[in-house]
């Protein structure tokens, strides 16, 4: 077996601790260098987790045994820190969305070729257990031709916001559950659907806060082979993320408690995944033994086999601007009151404004 | 109690049975004369249940002490027929949708003031055990406000069509699923989340047979106080018949196995209704007895009641012609590619075409 990869992290808030938590007792990869602009967390973040700190980005980057770096910064950080990241012929993993707009995604894209690295973005929803099967039986035709798939992800936060609370601002979350929840399972319909073609949406706001953001999001997709697919975001109500997928011989319907989302090795064990085959055969459902896993610990798994072998893995930076492009045409959709809106013409204008001219 | 009201039927089809089956033990209601063009019909009908064949309508409309009659006949024969039967003073029940137009189903609203009797639109799915008790839950408060509700209707009827039946064809089932399938839902719908606004609508056509009719549909709904609901229609799939009520305090999910559909006394023992309250409570959900019940019964028995009081009960031509009007802006916003329709401006076309003016 090959030696950990090692690997730096920027920004040292809550999320870093989770990815944190998740690999330490991972054989493929240790994480070595530690960077926030706060000390305080510097060094509460050695003393937890026995990570040193270092005082700046460029002592981190001038560290050769360090092949990758894992950015846990807000949104609007991802490209400025990502390029000097590339720019230093370190690896990138970003958390999703890629970045805060579908422009700063393709500009951190591009700095693949520019630099020969290799960019992961944290879309972890697709490797959850449940998911994984599910992929696994499309593949294997045990679904038949898939046609329709249904997901929601849901949770209170609409209830709680205020406004000291970044989330309560429309250019800081855009749609609110649309580009706080639902962007996950539009990365988990890509992965199961394939290609996306348009985007048809609806959001309403209900919760008595006084928030700016939407809360409520109900966004329809069409797929390039004319399967069609939903993703439902009620940002005010207990927390749920459910999956179900129809295929012309079997589907495959799965749901796990959201309170297990932090902790992923915990996940399985309130999770259900059935597959119903064949017509009127609910009550004959097969309940899917659902492994441990832990979707954290996989990501940055993956990317630290891209650091070892420079090679791309799925979690990739087209696959997380999809993600985004998907989000920006539901809420162009809502603004033209539900008109479909394509994914060809969300990317060709981000691509007009960073004056791009080849696909992604 | 009272005597059983005497009721007639009309149309000796499939249906037909289903319903006076299900009606054969009740004290409320007596099915006492049978039409049909067909005499192997009839025979077959009073062989099977011993009821009475007639001759033709008006012979049936001749008894006197028949209060109501059962329409089971074909979509775009209601409006003649219940005219026929209104005429003679009697009360009318006719099988869910409505009508064939919407335009049909406000002349047929239009029956009961200019005939003094009741109609009754057999929406039996918003009768199921377990929507009764969800729409209990959110009446006493225990879901808080509701924000958002999700519903599905699949079958595998889109594998099976064949040029032979009337499925196949666009002008006799619009929208495929939308018209045979979602148009229960959207009935569950305007009851539990109430009156219903605007609809934006998906739909594709992916079975291999070639019929004319779309087989995939999707439909968000913005209902008048802002909440957001959508229905979901696969007809290239396994049956399935859920729905998902998402409030600020609670969250309720309920699902039948779609087999048990024709014979809803079974239906109790392959279903489950669950609520999740509080936030990420999801692996503490609380699972819901269902008692036995049957919609079917239920529906008629309704019926009975209106004939003998003369008062019209939930299932009224308002009701029936409002999940017809979904169905209608479904279409029109399909065609519009997804933009949003407003149920006001169906009606107010449907209105104008039949010289109706006021509101029904």
């Amino acid at each position: 077996m090959s030696p950990p990869v090692k690997l730096g992290i920027v920004g040292l808030g809550r999320w870093a601790k989770v990815l944190t938590r998740a690999v330490q007792n991972s054989g493929k990869l240790k994480i070595v260098a530690a960077y926030s602009r706060s000390e305080d967390k510097r060094v509460a973040f050695e003393n937890e987790f026995g990570v040193p700190g270092v005082p700046d980005m460029k002592t981190l980057l001038a560290n050769p045994e360090i092949t990758g770096v894992v950015l846990t910064v807000p949104n609007e950080q991802h490209f400025p820190l990502a390029e000097e990241v590339a720019s230093a012929k370190k690896h990138v993993y970003t958390e999703k969305p890629i970045a805060q707009t579908l422009e700063d995604g393709l500009k951190i894209a591009a700095l693949e070729k520019r630099h020969g690295v290799t960019v992961t973005v944290g879309h972890s929803a697709r490797l959850m257990a449940g998911i994984r099967i599910i992929k696994e039986k499309i593949d294997a035709g045990e679904l038949g031709r898939v046609a329709f798939i249904e997901a929601n992800f849901s949770n209170e936060r609409a209830l709680e916001l205020t406004p000291s609370t970044w989330r309560w601002y429309k250019d800081r979350a855009p749609g609110g559950p649309l580009s706080q929840l639902a962007i996950h399972q539009f990365d988990v319909l890509h992965l199961l659907g394939g290609e996306i073609a348009e985007v048809s949406s609806m959001a309403s706001k209900l919760s008595p806060v006084g928030a700016e953001v939407d809360d409520q999001s109900m966004t329809l997709l069409r797929f390039k082979d004319g399967k069609i697919g939903y993703v439902g975001s009620c940002w005010t109500s207990p927390g749920i993320f459910a999956v179900r997928v129809f295929g012309q011989k079997a589907l495959m319907h799965y749901e796990i408690d959201f309170g297990t989302w932090d902790t992923p090795h915990l996940l399985h064990k309130a999770s259900t995944l059935y597959i119903q085959r064949g017509k009127d055969g609910w009550g004959k459902r097969e309940e899917l033994k659902l492994p441990e896993s832990d979707m954290f610990r996989a990501e940055l798994e993956m990317f630290a086999e891209s650091c070892a072998s420079g090679k791309p893995n799925e979690l990739t930076a087209h696959n997380g601007n999809v993600a985004v492009a998907v989000v920006n045409a539901a809420l162009k959709s809502i603004e033209r009151t539900g008109q479909s809106v394509t994914i060809a013409e969300v990317m060709e204008n981000a691509r007009a404004k960073i004056g791009e001219k080849q696909a992604a």
